[in-house]
């Protein structure tokens, strides 16, 4: 009667799997961790506790990092009038086409129906991004050199029309953070860029166990507006890449729009150089996609909102008491250890329903670690412990060793979904020297990144665009991955100034 | 050389002063302490990072209790269709005249102009309140009994439309958090708008030391679509009561409107009651006007960004090392202590100009504890500190006895704060038992509150706000306020079941 619930399942918890539909098996596993759903809104999500508990972890520690790095934050307005979006024409253009617009101020009834009134004399646009209303309140801190650097971030809500919605990867609704920074030259605004692009990089590796492949933008893909544009790229499990954010150093564009000038040291007036850099909610479709196997989710224990699930295996009442007394005590004692610095997050799962019912639900919600404690374990002073990353595996250890060791288990569990998730990069990147093979690598249904010798024009990065569905996720900055200048261009033959990495992405 | 700048200020840093025209001083201190400021958007404001800080802080502080008390933070659309609103007839009604309304998709180029495109087949309004967009998701959540309580929080941005903006107080978007809840019963929905109720006045008073006056609104006051509407009122400097927050009991309202229904225990379909409650970006306002003095902000420390400014007292360049060093290393013991639980934060300005004009910096933005270090401390080992509470006092203290005693003496300006606040409230609360001396009362500029039995109707409220600009802010829930029942009311003689109180408010 004692025996827990047999941990090998006979089929799994999603489906289809992985391998029969990724895109169907994704939306699955947001559903049935319960992490977000569509609302009536077209394109906008809900975020459900069990989601919005990985951004506020998420949050939290990006948060400390922008802080250590000596950003502050701040708010600015949700509206932006049409005019500003204007003084920027390539960003203008880039934006247009997913505006949500705001043309009036209130609601009146007219033939039983309430409809909009008070029409506005100039109408807004919900933010898209904020370059250009942050850059007006700039304009207006920055008299001298000695205000610079400014180095503001602003986490909030932006919106972006959006046709094709997939939940978290693509909102017409997402939440981000959005850096803003102005400086007193070039360089150190490019030094902030790439100080950033590496803030991020460390971030994706140690916090979210998503190795991305960093690298600069081509024209092409650039931000509307910038001079350059930093991104990471992560091989998610359908070898597509997913762009999980990017830094952009802007020049004087975006200063010379808003009037962003300052005295400089010589008593000149100046413009100053400033940044932008972001990342959003697609971070969690990105670690989903990253690390999700056919059970369903498999959190970082870094985003985790609960690290470890107490489950009490009670076959008959009179024993209820002493087991759930148990499980209280183990949950104390792991919450008085830490991770990182911070608590172990504990929950202790009495609810009166079926033992296997709950365990597949935690397996689902992707919580790291699965304790059961039956009247058996009682006698022997063990629990059976499972960690999500090895499904199926079930260890029954003394209590004083769980409590001692989860920290450590944790980590281990950590870093064991970075390592898989850089075996599947590094098995699926291959350096193409042909165009014949560059055709047959993207034939394949999961292709990967292919690492090739370029100097083709943005006119060509359309045309392989539209043949091939692939584009350049970036040059990278990895010099092993760049490669030597001046071999051959796959696709010109002209001498290439070095690698770029071709994908098909998210 | 190394005598501190004299603190005896000979006028003071805000002008005009609060006896001169309070609103303008208000707006003085907001722009003097770098808090925030008016945007091109009418009625919205940018929050400077001074200002965001103390919303960080009060943030964090806030959803701690909230997470405690068993709530869940999840995100909702900021985008609500108008049939929406439409369902529940008073609430609708209640904020038509105020809603950003999106009616398109994106920006065309017409004419060389960009403007909207793409209009919507059904417009939306941009969130004034998430009632009815979070009942939609409810009514999907909750299928039986043992789904509730449901107790769901947010924080977000919302919207407005405001056309008499002043700063943090009134602006057509705030921020702010939500609370949304379902229960099974009407008394679990009428004790969960309580405990949320008694959470806000906890962390009024200790956390943002406003002793606030408690209890529930008129008819005519309640928030639209609620059947009982619990408030919390602040008095500030000019004796206006500010409603700091409120806590609704929403009955059946808004389930019938987005059927919330569940199988009961009974296995009969019913439906769920529901709470939902608010704090906004107005409790900064609310604390500004609280306890600020002509010399700007007075920040308590439990909110402040940074407990304590260290300024090295330079004469001369070759002394700046050694007094840059022994305020860096004071800075490393003080951020080694804590206060509530929380590293004390500790900012030493260097910069590069008048010590006076850095000093009294500060003191506008509020900071607690202003710490003055100069060669001749370094001999003495002491330092010079001054207490934001007490303006013009400075004292002379050994390094390690300001390190030890740092947490207490910031809780003493907390508590002293508080102090303060009591007092102008107990001052300026007067018990008043006739038309005649009602009247006199609130003919004075600054009145303050009156209590007064009270059995009138919405009418007669509305006849009394036009007349005398106030208005009952609650039916206070201390008994010794609210008073016996059956006493005369003042306007009608009519039997009055206790006293409410009267304000002008903001």
């Amino acid at each position: 009667m004692n025996t827990p619930p047999k941990p090998a399942p006979r089929k799994n918890a999603i489906s289809p799997s992985r391998a029969e539909d990724f895109p169907e098996w994704y939306q699955q596993v947001v559903n049935e961790a319960a992490l977000a759903e569509n609302s009536e809104v077209r394109g906008c999500m809900v975020i459900k506790p069990w989601g919005y508990g990985i951004w506020e972890r998420l949050q939290r520690q990006l948060d400390a990092r922008f802080k250590e790095t000596g950003h502050k934050n701040a708010y600015f307005p949700l509206l932006i009038p049409v005019s500003y979006l204007e003084k920027e024409a390539t960003h203008v253009e880039g934006f247009a086409k997913e505006c949500a617009v705001v043309t009036h101020h209130r609601l009146e009834m007219k033939d039983g129906k309430m409809v909009p009134a008070g029409e506005l004399t100039e109408p807004f646009v919900i933010r898209p991004t904020s370059e250009t209303i942050i850059g007006a309140a700039f304009s207006r801190w920055v008299q001298s050199y000695r205000d610079l650097p400014l180095l503001i971030n602003q986490w909030c809500n932006v919106m972006r029309w959006e046709m094709r919605p997939r939940l978290f990867l693509r909102t017409s609704e997402f939440l981000w953070q959005e850096g803003h920074t102005a400086h007193e030259t070039s360089d150190e605004a490019m030094a902030e860029a790439k100080l950033i692009h590496g803030v991020y990089d460390t971030f994706l590796r140690d916090v979210l166990a998503v190795p991305a492949i960093i690298g600069e933008k081509t024209e092409a893909e650039r931000f509307p507006g910038a001079v350059a544009t930093f991104t990471l790229e992560a091989m998610v499990q359908d070898k597509k890449a997913i762009q999980a954010g990017t830094s952009h150093f802007l020049g004087q564009n975006f200063s010379k729009a808003a009037d962003i000038g300052f005295i400089g040291r010589t008593g000149a007036r100046e413009l100053a150089w400033t940044t932008s850099w972001g990342v959003s909610t697609r971070l969690i479709g990105t670690l989903l996609m990253a690390h999700g196997d056919d059970d369903g989710a498999v959190l970082p224990p870094r985003v985790a909102p609960t690290h470890v699930v107490i489950l009490p295996v009670v076959p008959k009442p009179p024993q209820e008491a002493a087991v759930h007394q148990a499980c209280d005590k183990l949950a104390a004692e792991l919450r008085a250890e830490k991770f990182h610095g911070e608590p172990i997050v504990v929950e202790v799962d009495k609810r009166d329903t079926s033992g296997g019912g709950k365990n597949w639900e935690w397996i689902k919600k992707g919580v790291p670690i699965r304790i059961e404690i039956g009247p058996r374990d009682l006698e022997k002073g063990t629990v059976a412990i499972s960690r999500r990353n090895k499904t199926g595996e079930k260890e029954f250890l003394p209590n004083a060793a769980v409590v001692s060791n989860i920290a450590a288990t944790l980590q281990s569990i950590q870093d064991s979904l970075l390592e898989r998730a850089r075996k599947l990069r590094q098995d699926n990147t291959v350096e193409i020297n042909s165009m014949d093979a560059f055709r047959e690598f993207f034939a394949q249904e999961q292709a990967g990144f292919a690492v090739v010798p370029w100097a083709g024009s943005a006119a060509d990065e359309e045309t392989l665009q539209k043949d091939l569905k692939v584009t350049i996720r970036c040059l990278p900055a990895d010099p092993a991955l760049r490669g030597s200048a001046g071999r051959p261009c796959i696709l010109t033959g002209n001498a290439a100034p070095g690698s770029v990495v071709f994908a098909k992405s998210y």
